[in-house]
């Protein structure tokens, strides 16, 4: 009775997995609102500062620092008001000794300023004087220029999934278009005697097919694109053909496997006889999936999952429901590779 | 100084949203191959069992638990083999006492059959025989009809988002087409006089506009379809226009409200002329995300977010870095709403 060769972690899997399989098949420049779920094909440096000038944290009045040293409820320091900053514009205000500016949340501070004092540590005596009650220290509630994210910088890797956050991470800079990799296309064949298509009629003994729209789900939720290519009977000579048509119309062949041991060794057979570096990986310790195959045939990446989603650890004679392993084993595809 | 009227925690916050926001704004049926990420309009019952037949759960012999009782190694259970129920038909066998049948992961059991002995646990005597060498109870490696899903049960609520195991699921009881969500149209405000679009060069007191790019982002994420519109000036007169605007032209409009109290306060006022109810919320205690206020007006929901992503807890004086919470605050929006 075949065993599984050489169970790994999915790590080591991974590792396997994705020394012989590149970030990219190709590349394009999209624009940055259509970036959403793509892949980022090289390193994106920040081209400038942000912020690209001192802002405060707070609303409040811009000062020098120095000039609260010591200030408190009994004591308080008073300060000349000399203006407010506009918001979106230069300060346009330079701070003599002993001067004070209003600034908003997110304002540029004054020239000369170091610090800003929250609205709330402050009274407005007259209209040109306030007091301040509590000390600032130099640069408290300000960012300074570049703190956030200094030009050059790496703001996201080659590889990368763009999430809505980093494609708002990316306009904070200025980059409004960029290198994506073209979008892989990913084979999908479901195989089995018993398997049907979902619009089907069940006679007994069969079932319907599940993975082809979970593995297109999972695909095009990745970014990809899904190409079904249909159910496959459990017959060698129809695998080869169908395998070797997944990988002329697809960068990546995931393919559903029959369940039993004997199917699952035709769909390894099939793998190796295709071409090198054939199986790299046949059995990664996950549950339900560690039949899973991880292969490469002539730079195109073929995975074989066990084709029934309650296949488990064999010998161990558990079994889990259907709808509960259904609902996870998706995520172990998703959440691995 | 005005404050916040009344914090609530997130699931206050949703729950009171929630009352005054439909599931949907209309439905559509898709074929569920074209359902993913779309938001289900009514509940789904299985329109039948799952398995519609009894199923072997391992490869081994179908048989009459009865006949293995008390078989071992030492005195096995000698069985007839009585055929093979191939894959993907019906059985075609019935056992009577002594009988065995060779069945496969996933195939029929053979009728009278209450058991299968898995092949490990079995010896091929002859052609005829095999020895079964420990016993299996009623029920045992058989996957019963309906056990996983009964016919008429209850697959998935109204209301819910579509995943990938959920695609998978449906198909596998036959749910080819379903009735669903029309994608809510998101119109989204980014305000402030700061504010430039992520093309322009900024200008001293400027930033680019992160959050329609990033809010875009989540709501396409959701289903849903983004609709900017713009950057509206810190100025009444104009904020009112563009949120009606906002409400014409979507069935939610999220605005990314100034960060300074004042342009705060604004939001929330203008928000309160436009009709009822209003304001349901104004402040969550999350962090940061505190100012954020949830509203509805004439049956469409208005969100109002703090628009600064560092915007957080008033008068604590702590301030994150704008990167570290860049990346984090889009998590709060779309992991909270």
């Amino acid at each position: 009775m075949p065993e599984f060769f050489d169970v790994v972690t999915p790590e080591e899997a991974l590792r396997r997995f994705q020394a012989h399989v590149p970030i990219c098949t190709g590349t394009e420049r999209v624009q940055l609102k259509e970036a959403l779920g793509r892949v980022t094909s090289e390193d994106v440096h920040s081209p400038g500062d942000l912020p690209s000038f001192p802002r405060s944290t707070m609303d409040g009045y811009a000062v020098r620092a120095a000039d609260t040293f010591g200030a408190s409820e009994s004591i308080p320091a008073y300060l000349n008001l000399a203006g407010e900053v506009p918001m979106g514009r230069p300060a346009g205000i330079t701070l003599s000794v002993g001067d004070a500016a209003k600034v908003h949340t997110g304002s540029m501070l004054a020239d000369g300023a170091d610090a800003v004092v929250m609205v709330e540590n402050t009274h407005q005596v007259d209209a040109s004087t306030i007091e301040v009650v509590r000390p600032v220290a130099p640069g408290e509630n300000v960012i300074q220029v570049g703190e956030d994210v200094k030009s050059g910088d790496l703001l996201i890797q080659a590889g990368q999934w763009l999430r809505p956050q980093d494609i708002g991470g990316l306009s904070a800079v200025g980059i409004t278009e960029l290198a994506v990799c073209l979008r892989p296309k990913v084979a999908i064949l479901s195989t089995g005697d018993e398997v049907v298509h979902p619009d089907a009629e069940v006679s007994p003994g069969q079932i319907r097919d599940i993975n082809t729209y979970t593995i297109a789900g999972l695909a095009r939720q990745a970014g990809a694109i899904p190409v079904p290519l249909g159910i496959v009977p459990d017959d060698y000579g129809q695998l080869v053909e169908a395998v070797r048509r997944g990988l002329e119309e697809g960068d990546l062949v995931i393919i559903s496997a029959g369940s039993s041991v004997s199917t699952r060794d035709m769909t390894a057979q099939v793998i190796s006889s295709l071409g090198e570096p054939g199986i790299l990986v046949h059995g990664i310790s996950i549950k339900p999936g560690k039949p899973t195959i991880l292969a490469v045939v002539d730079g195109k990446p073929i995975v074989g999952l066990p084709g029934n989603p309650v296949s488990r650890d064999r010998g161990k004679g558990r079994r889990s429901s259907l709808t509960h392993n259904l609902f996870q084993y998706p995520c172990h595809l998703s959440c691995r590779l």
